[in-house]
């Protein structure tokens, strides 16, 4: 079975490409950028440059989603770059095509504050897609790289929906109505996404979950199931937000960044602040059939369990990285 | 009598500082960034050290409000170094500081579009000062450095004068009443400007005047007594946004930067795009004479026309360049 991940945050080396591997996973949406300026994202690619030639037997770059279908067939893990923010192209939009050049196929329009082109979902209030943000759109549609509003607050969310002439991605979060969190999406969101084409990833980071940490496999995939029911099963997929060997500083780096001069909590607090504990079931890479087997206990059919493990990535893939008019 | 204009945006050489310094003027806020990142800015300020020890007999840094006395002792025109963009500091709040050690007392949150920190006027809509806006209103408060909301939306205002614990500056626009464009100010802003202390810098950019170019002295002039009997005339200057020596391509960067493929043309339209003319009265800073005499012809006493050509600029700025518990 085809297994694709909609979102990991880790900090890589030969073991953890080893175990995704070895977990099935035939690709992964990697983060490259939280904060990152242009400069510091080039120096973050040139570094994937690297660890594709010294790990090239495990992993391999993904820049059309037939890349995958090879992936799988040679036994690697595609990876997919993308940014959680805007901030790689500052404030220029020919640096979408330069990062669309160098192989990255998703950005978010904003993290969770405001950015130049949308809001956060930790904002206060939403006024929507910018000016800025209207021109990033159509080079995003024009090039084929997908625009992704994980972290993004409600109206700039469904304004994307409406503005993007290409269907959209959230590539890792729950519907609110599974659990309360700012990150998750109200079904406002979630029915426009799925009505216009879109792609939702199923978070498995603990903030996004009902019960936190101790999520049971059956209450996740319970909520895959019902979300199927409100948009049907094709435009669901798996975003796991998986975040492995990165320690405390990285947490504090994602959350406060450069912008703010007291620490923020971000979707923890000052009593809990530290990197959430994975559900047992799902701790790392391997895990992966313990969902595929969750899905079918809750009554997928076979066909909707592979199409939420990977097939609806790839689909998406297919006409998502495709330029405009291929 | 003193004279200081809120904001000017020219293309500096020895002839031009001279006929600042011929027409009297004794302060000029100067325009060093619309668009620049902190590279670029850094470049432009090292750029100013050059001018003000080349032209030191006729051009001198302003720091404090003193530094604005001494520049009217000797005979010299005062600088006082700002942005129309927070682009400058890009996403790290730790940049205000930086750039206050180099000179800088004044920055907008934002310029016609949305920033990082508040929303622009151009914008469709406006949600308000940022969460990294408050975080960046806080340390300017801190160190003495002017927020100026001249090209901010109307509730990003608002919530600036509100946020802020120093009162905040319009340097350069007028009433929307006076003439309605987007980068006029409603009454209900104006009011919360002055209410709280603030000062705005009537603006003689003929986009912002009744009849363009050919708005008459006496028509400026009475607008300026109007304004102040609405918020009382200690809250008025001059922030003439006068812009000299540049080509169309400097007015094309101020409009469309990096952020859009398409020509914007701000202010003006594709008829009509280029430089708009100055009024004949006002077409340079020996100019200012034509205000002074205009603003008695209206009716203002001596005193008043005083404090509206500099004195209320001076008086705000020994208040706002001072360390906070200064």
């Amino acid at each position: 079975m085809l297994v694709i991940d909609g979102l990991q945050y880790v900090n890589w080396n030969r073991a953890l490409f080893a175990e995704a591997r070895d977990g099935g996973v035939n690709a992964i949406h990697v983060t490259i950028a939280y904060w990152e300026n242009t400069q510091e994202t080039v120096a973050n690619i040139d570094n994937w440059q690297t660890l594709f030639k010294e790990h090239g037997d495990l992993i391999m770059p993904v820049r059309l989603a037939a890349d995958i279908v090879e992936a799988q067939k040679l036994g690697k893990v595609g990876i997919i770059l993308g940014f959680q923010n805007c901030s790689p192209i500052e404030d220029d939009f020919r640096k979408v095509e330069y990062f669309h050049e160098r192989g990255v196929r998703i950005m978010q329009l904003s993290y969770n504050n405001q950015s130049l082109l949308a809001t956060g979902c930790y904002e206060d209030a939403d006024a929507g897609v910018t000016r800025f943000g209207r021109e990033v759109i159509r080079e995003m549609n024009r090039l084929g790289m997908i625009i992704d509003m994980s972290h993004s607050a409600e109206r700039s969310t469904l304004d994307a929906i409406e503005l993007s002439t290409r269907p959209i991605a959230i590539t890792h979060a729950n519907p609110a109505s599974f659990h309360d969190a700012l990150r998750n999406k109200s079904n406002t969101v979630i029915k426009a996404l799925g009505a216009s084409g879109g792609m939702i990833g199923c978070s498995l980071y603990p903030f996004h979950l009902k019960n936190g940490s101790d999520c049971t496999v059956q209450d996740f995939c319970m909520m895959i199931a019902e979300t199927a029911d409100l948009i049907g099963v094709e435009h669901i997929g798996i975003g796991s937000d998986l975040c492995q060997n990165w320690d405390y500083s990285i947490l504090e780096w994602m959350r406060s960044g450069r912008w703010t001069a007291t620490a923020d909590y971000g979707e923890g607090s000052a009593e809990n602040k530290e990197w959430p504990q994975q559900p047992n079931w799902f701790a790392n890479s391997t895990h992966f059939g313990n969902i595929a087997a969750g899905l079918s206990a809750v009554g997928l059919s076979d066909i909707d369990v592979a199409s939420v493990m990977g097939g609806n990535w790839l689909r998406f893939f297919e006409h998502s990285f495709a330029a405009a008019g291929a």
